[in-house]
């Protein structure tokens, strides 16, 4: 494909150098860390203004072209790849923090503002955004995935604390979801439609999120246990209690081999749960206890507890690494990571039972795990060209899915839908998945935005 | 208006005697607690599953005939009022707790079950769904116009409190938004796209809640101050120190003068603060020594401590009757009741401003507010057919919503749109008031779900 001429002079007198088809930077923008064939775009543009965005979707719309928003290339379905060719709309330079209002607890960004970056800026005003996904991703992308990560179980998602958006629609309109108000019961709610749709409906070139009081005190753990089992009954039941828990995550003994390996580290090859917590010094010590009881009722030993900056820090480096852990001592070159979401009562079952899926396959792996939440990942390290490994990881993959649908959980807890998951959603969603394409088609018309992510288009 | 007689025949062969055209049922279904002049539907009609509602929809779209869930009369703006005739779709039969997930923290319900109810057959399970309007409300109902409360600045809204609903759209399809999965990336957000939907987009017939466990530890604490504004910048800080306060309500004087009438009691005539504490007993011990210095540091004195149940509930019995207390102690027999919302920031210029209006008014009223999340109601108690008072209350409301928007504040924190709030939303939604108006079009084509809530509709 390539884009149509008078597109492209159009938008070269709109944007100057800042509209690009030059290969190499179309097929940089069709790279992100799944294992999926990437697609380039036919162009990359690089607007700097809501304004511009409007103007380059008025301008794509005219000629039916694709916009592909790309933030910075960290999406793990290939939501950011670009199946119908088009324009990737890099929102790298709309990097700003444009606010603080810190005795609002809030702020106001650019989409392309990093998550470190970000926080960086925050600390000064003793404050901080919890969403942590892992990954160094833009805002925009992490509001565009509805994502989460290790501090959801506390914190929520980003469901949970994007306040408002502006955002350029299909027509080019700019629109505006919400107010500074910590809550609204003002008509649909925009803001949460948009959270979560992927480029599909809009892009997203403003966003008000809420922000937190760098706690007083934190304090790390971890602890290792006999079986996986014992583990993820712990970290259930520190939910059903209510123990407000920062961060809690599971580690297989595999994934413990990959990091050792990786890190020359010598963790004990055991499951392992990893904990923060957050609060004054005396809600953390009471966190703290509570947490050290029910693991002890679980077996869990080697209970190693860090409350200094860098001792915590090396506490979670382990967790940090492992997904690149995974992939370099595995088997191929490129990560596929499977993400389902179950009730927590169904935790232990969906694990064990992908355990043992995993320790019957030629294509072992390690679980990690968002286990407060009841989502978990199996992170294969796979090479795309080996069909037989592809072929495999579908069938783990697959079976993995719908165990997790049987037991009224969910295909993806925070990756996504992009390309890799549309047949799964069909299942996951049954008849709502016709609500979703109405809005789609209500909402872009000519299919443009972000096109064949989350449903398929019927351009009209 | 009158139902179409065919259409009363279907409806009568499907429903028996759960339809029912008697005037005197239709007038009880448009009594709500607002001062708007009520409009009666044609008839009601009493399903009692999922699939009768799908039938009833599907032959109401064959007539065109407007339809309006109904779940307890609890509304503020005119939700349950039939402006152009219709079926009241009474879904109080819909009224049982279908499972409690203990280890899950999750329930089951039908959109008919009331607040109270619930908590009371969750109490065995040690269990609570914290959301609170005062009223009580149905859960459907609460759904629809996205409640809140007086627990919202430590458990949310019902945003933050809904994991799935079952719904019957426009077409009569029966859809499920959502899993029991505590998250989920999987798509568009339909849950939250119909929370605070007030049944424009489709009829809630089941509904998956959060729930957490009952606290160790409650307690209670009531300080009052020199001024409204020392009472709400002891709020403020609260919120910024990152308190976790279950509660924080204020009451100004004219509120406490209105209680003490109403209750026979004797609450010093101040400006006051009503705080509650859950957790361990430490933690709540913790916070209350953290709010007791702030409301020194604001010269908040009087400060009363109460931890047993009965203590507890006395001291918030004040709180809990305003609504009524201010409505029969004041000039008229109906309640209208203001709802802005704003950042934190902006609150106490704002209650400030708001105040000296009211006192140069001869409307003066109370004034009541969830402070903790910027959210406060000036309570005017009315004579609907007594034009100088309405036109008078229009115009404080009037100038109270355009200050809230000006502060970046929206017109409802918690109330919802109804018919009474209609310009408000579009002056504060701007151009996403076609956004709304689309996927109103989209969703519901012929306009029979609530017609002229929130949006007007334009049947094809």
């Amino acid at each position: 494909m390539s884009l149509n001429p008078k597109l492209l002079g159009l938008l070269r007198t709109q944007f100057g150098e800042r509209i690009t088809t030059v290969a190499t930077i179309c097929r940089q923008h069709a790279i992100d860390e799944s294992w999926h064939s990437p697609s380039p775009p036919d162009a990359v543009c690089y607007p700097e203004t809501t304004q511009e965005v409007s103007q380059l979707v008025k301008l794509a719309v005219q000629f039916n072209t694709p916009l592909i928003p790309y933030g910075a290339g960290t999406s793990l379905e290939g939501h950011i790849f670009a199946p119908e060719g088009g324009v990737t709309v890099d929102l790298s330079r709309m990097n700003q923090l444009l606010a603080i209002n810190s005795e609002d607890l809030d702020c106001v960004i650019q989409p392309g503002i990093r998550r470190k970056g970000l926080n960086d800026q925050l600390r000064h005003e003793g404050l901080f955004f919890p969403v942590d996904p892992g990954a160094d991703a833009s805002l925009g992308g992490m509001v565009a995935t509805r994502a989460s990560g290790t501090n959801a179980v506390r914190y929520g998602t980003m469901k949970d604390n994007v306040l408002a958006l502006t955002a350029v629609m299909a027509d080019g309109a700019i629109v505006h979801t919400g107010t500074r108000a910590r809550k609204s019961a003002a008509g649909y709610d925009l803001t949460r439609l948009l959270v979560g749709s992927e480029g599909t409906l809009g892009i997203i070139t403003e966003i008000t999120l809420k922000l937190y009081p760098i706690p007083d005190y934190q304090a790390a753990a971890r602890v290792t246990f006999p079986s996986t089992s014992a583990a993820v009954e712990s970290a259930i039941q520190v939910v059903q209690f209510g123990v407000p828990i920062a961060r809690m995550e599971l580690m297989d003994a595999q994934g413990i081999k990959a990091i050792n390996e990786y890190s020359k580290m010598n963790l004990p090859l055991l499951p392992t749960l990893f904990f923060e917590f957050h609060g004054s010094k005396s809600a953390v010590s009471e966190q703290a206890d509570q947490v050290r009881d029910i693991v002890q009722e679980h077996d869990g030993s080697d209970y190693l507890w860090a409350i200094k900056a860098e001792d915590r820090n090396q506490l979670w480096h382990a967790r940090h690494t492992a997904h690149y852990a995974v992939i370099a001592t595995g088997q191929g070159s490129r990560g596929w990571t499977t993400d389902v979401c179950v009730p927590v009562s169904k935790l232990v079952d969906c694990i064990v039972q992908t355990r043992q899926d995993l320790e019957s396959s030629f294509m072992d792996a390690p679980i990690i795990g968002h286990v407060g939440d009841g989502n978990f990942h199996v992170i294969f390290s796979v090479d795309p060209d080996n069909e037989r490994q592809i072929k495999e990881v579908k069938r783990l993959n697959e079976r993995l899915v719908e165990r997790a649908l049987q037991m009224d959980g969910t295909c993806t807890g925070e990756h996504g839908i992009g390309l890799g998951k549309k047949e799964w959603l069909q299942q996951e969603a049954g008849t709502a998945i016709k609500l979703m394409e109405i809005i789609k088609g209500a909402l872009d018309p000519k299919g443009v935005l972000n096109p064949g992510k989350i449903v398929n288009h019927n351009p009209s």
